[in-house]
């Protein structure tokens, strides 16, 4: 694929003074529409060592009103980078709508690197760059506009390239021993990289090959094919990603129907089990650090149905430096300019760390999806996405546990009025909650649908019979310490 | 002073029953109020081993709406807040307004350990002190409600609670053999938490010692000395805080005056120089990390003075992992419900990093003086801030280098009309720039005073004849060499 950028392609001086004042200024004013969108932009500047990735992130900072535009340039990760999921350094940077955002060294540069080194069979390989898709695809499903640039030089342009700076005093120290070991085995780089650019050529994020040696040429061509992606969604509304086609699952609402709701504790047989499951909890927990693991625990549930109370039996049991609650209320400004899995990136806990969701990114398919806050096709296509995204969680290390707390609807009722009736707890309910109730067979077949499609083996919902909140309680810390264990085990 | 909190107190069955209705329901009515307002409040959690600090902390979740209350317990720090000013893990966490937020092993337990470990003379026990009172009125000047809680145990009391903790099978995991380890010095760790407790006990964030045995005095102690002082400050405004009292400075605009704008520089001497200053700065640079320092570098200036140019020139010199730059604009709703400093915390680089501050903090004592976003009091106190700020910089290990480019009202006039006729340059001039030129006085006025009152030895302005761009660019690339090298001799 790389003999289309083949031979050189040049821009003379003549050529490049003559484009460059049109270019700029179409590059502005696009950018100024762009602070208006909907959407965001992400560059992606990858390819051969020597093939001027710097120097084009420098012209486009130049070129675009640098206010607008962030750049990240990535090296072998930080510790804290590496205790948390591989993506997340990358996810954490993304560019707000309206705005660009430049990642050099991106999420392909380690998958090139391994392959290079022998480190990934074709599987493995195949295996990486459809993560690598699924989560552009998110991102892309969710408006994201990409451009992904790679450079490219000839085997005696690199060499002719890596000469002239080492040759320049005030260059010389770009070259490092790294660039000459990969320009000897440049025939291995060269097929690693199209193998990787072809599995990773979609139609949401395609790639662009460009000619890296000559500057002039490569930043133009750069600029101009941000700028076309840019203009043609500017002028043309997208067409909306294809409703996603959901596989049948198993007459979904059968589950919560058959729970049955009357099983119940006594106060002694609880206190007594909530104080030994508590004690059994802690030691996991701090187990762990030791074992490389994170753990992250998910609420949710009808409202009422006693998650705060589940999330404090636990919490009482464990060292507070150990874990966090993210109660999920109304996004900020910033997170609603971001994917709206994006707040929920920013709260990953790192290795060794718990962190508990009372509510979630689940929020996608149920309150949005039943107070419309969410297209049909968004909520849709949010099953897929979340088990992409639960996946990288999982393959990082995170034990993951979800719960679905059940409570009838005479039983909601009933922690209504006390609520209503109680000056301590009357803040937790409000009109909303009497609406949500109106509703409660919409969220009753959402929450039916989301257990089913969004329960793999390794992350299912734990549906917790909630009515008594004695054995919803010992239900849920039992269940946390179970599957801590069976994790330890594995 | 730990006198006042014996002999024990207690809280009977009855008592507490009696109390607990009625101050929860003041508390979510305080906390009601509080979302509304414009300050946020900060409660620290310190004091003995046994005292029963997370189970306060598990209590205020509790009682509380949990929704708008987050709580961070500290242990030893991660690599990567090791990696930062000692004092970035706290600020990051701050609340917003209208938020509470809980420290539980603050700031305060560092300098507690490293006392009673014998590690802190009283000389470097006060300047520590002396620091985090600095901080503290910082952000209790910026409106933050400090809670500050000690829970105290008499030296019996403390064996009997490890004990009856150490008896009980389901607790005794919390008791560790720091804490037995803790209780033989009891009463060298006393004698340090006094010492501590009254050196830092601020009229702006004083200290409420509380007896931490019996567990439902301590909880509705602590729950009760919040909700008073929440409620005294939602009721009462507060007393502004007083006028800051300036130090005299040498006139401080006969520094700005004395510039010879006129240098300037031919584009071959030019060239040959910035080629020069490049590669040095490229190796400087790669040694921060050896170094174990980061650099920051502030550009301050007048519109069109050449900021952004300066900044490319230091860019395009520079392994684009090694830098960051951030352009400050407005902030964002996030940004603007914190400190006014807390926006470039979020910013600050990690050891072996550069970060690039196109404009900064010194905003407030520029843009938001003259422009009156600030209060008159709120600027002439941001002088103190920002050199306390810029001080616990300096101390973690940072290269602090700070710009003023300098040029005419000619020579800006001019730039602005070239900008107003090339269209590529046109979007960076706005009415507001114009405006900006008629209060050209004021800005000159601000400048000089910023330049006379935050220019410490280790971390003063340089003041750069910017009226020719090349002269400009070659003495910021020199002056950041000089003073990385310096820094690296030191």
């Amino acid at each position: 694929m790389f003999e289309a950028a083949e031979p050189p392609q040049t821009l003379s001086k003549e050529q490049y003074d003559a484009v460059l004042p049109g270019l700029r200024i179409a590059m502005l004013e696009a950018q100024q529409r762009l602070r208006k969108a909907d959407f965001s932009v992400v560059v992606l500047i990858n390819g051969a060592d020597g093939g001027g990735k710097s120097e084009t992130v420098n012209a486009l900072h130049e070129w675009f009103d640098g206010r607008y535009l962030r750049s990240e340039t990535y090296g072998p990760p930080t510790e804290e980078e590496r205790a948390h999921p591989e993506l997340w350094r990358y996810w954490l940077w993304l560019p707000r709508a309206g705005r660009i955002g430049v990642f050099s060294g991106s999420w392909y540069a380690k998958p090139l690197a391994d392959r290079v080194a022998g480190k990934l069979s074709d599987l493995e390989l195949a295996e990486r760059t459809a993560r690598i898709n699924g989560f552009e695809r998110t991102l892309a499903d969710g408006g994201t506009l990409f451009i992904k640039l790679w450079f490219h030089l000839g085997k005696k342009a690199q060499r002719r390239r890596l000469k002239a700076l080492a040759k320049d005093e005030s260059t010389r120290y770009r070259v490092t021993k790294q660039d000459w070991k990969n320009h000897e085995r440049y025939d291995r780089v060269v097929g690693a990289s199209e193998q990787l650019i072809s599995q990773t050529s979609t139609a949401h994020a395609p790639w662009h090959v460009i000619d890296g040696e000559d500057s002039r040429h490569r930043n133009v061509a750069a600029a101009r094919l941000i700028l076309d992606a840019m203009t043609e969604r500017l002028n043309h509304a997208r067409t909306p990603p294809p409703a996603a086609r959901l596989p049948p699952i198993p007459d979904p609402e059968t589950a919560l129907d058959r729970l049955d709701l009357t099983q119940s504790l006594g106060k002694h047989d609880y206190e007594t089990r909530i104080a030994q499951l508590q004690a059994r909890l802690n030691q996991l927990v701090r187990k762990l650090h030791k074992r490389d693991k994170s753990a992250i625990l998910v609420f949710e549930g009808a409202d009422a149905a006693g998650k705060g109370g589940a999330i404090r039996r636990i919490t009482w049991a464990l060292d507070s430096r150990t874990y966090r609650v993210i109660p999920i209320s109304a996004p900020t400004d910033e997170e609603r300019a971001h994917h709206y899995l994006w707040r929920f990136w920013r709260h990953l806990p790192r290795r060794g760390r718990l962190t508990i969701f009372d509510r979630s990114w689940y929020g996608r398919v149920l309150v949005e999806r039943v107070e419309g806050f969410a297209r049909e096709a968004e909520w849709q296509r949010a099953y897929q996405e979340i088990n992409d995204f639960e996946r990288e969680l999982l393959r990082s290390g995170v034990v993951l546990i979800k719960f679905w707390l059940q409570i009838s609807l005479e039983e909601q009722a009933r922690r209504f009025d006390a609520r209503a009736t109680d000056p301590a707890k009357r803040y937790k309910i409000t009109p909303e909650d009497y609406r949500n109730r109106e509703q409660a067979n919409q969220y009753e077949a959402a929450a039916a649908e989301m257990i089913g499609r969004c329960s793999p083996p390794d992350a299912p919902f734990t549906l917790v019979e909630a009515n008594d909140k004695h054995f919803a309680r010992v239900k849920v810390l039992e269940t946390v310490c179970q599957r801590l264990e069976a994790a330890f085990r594995s």
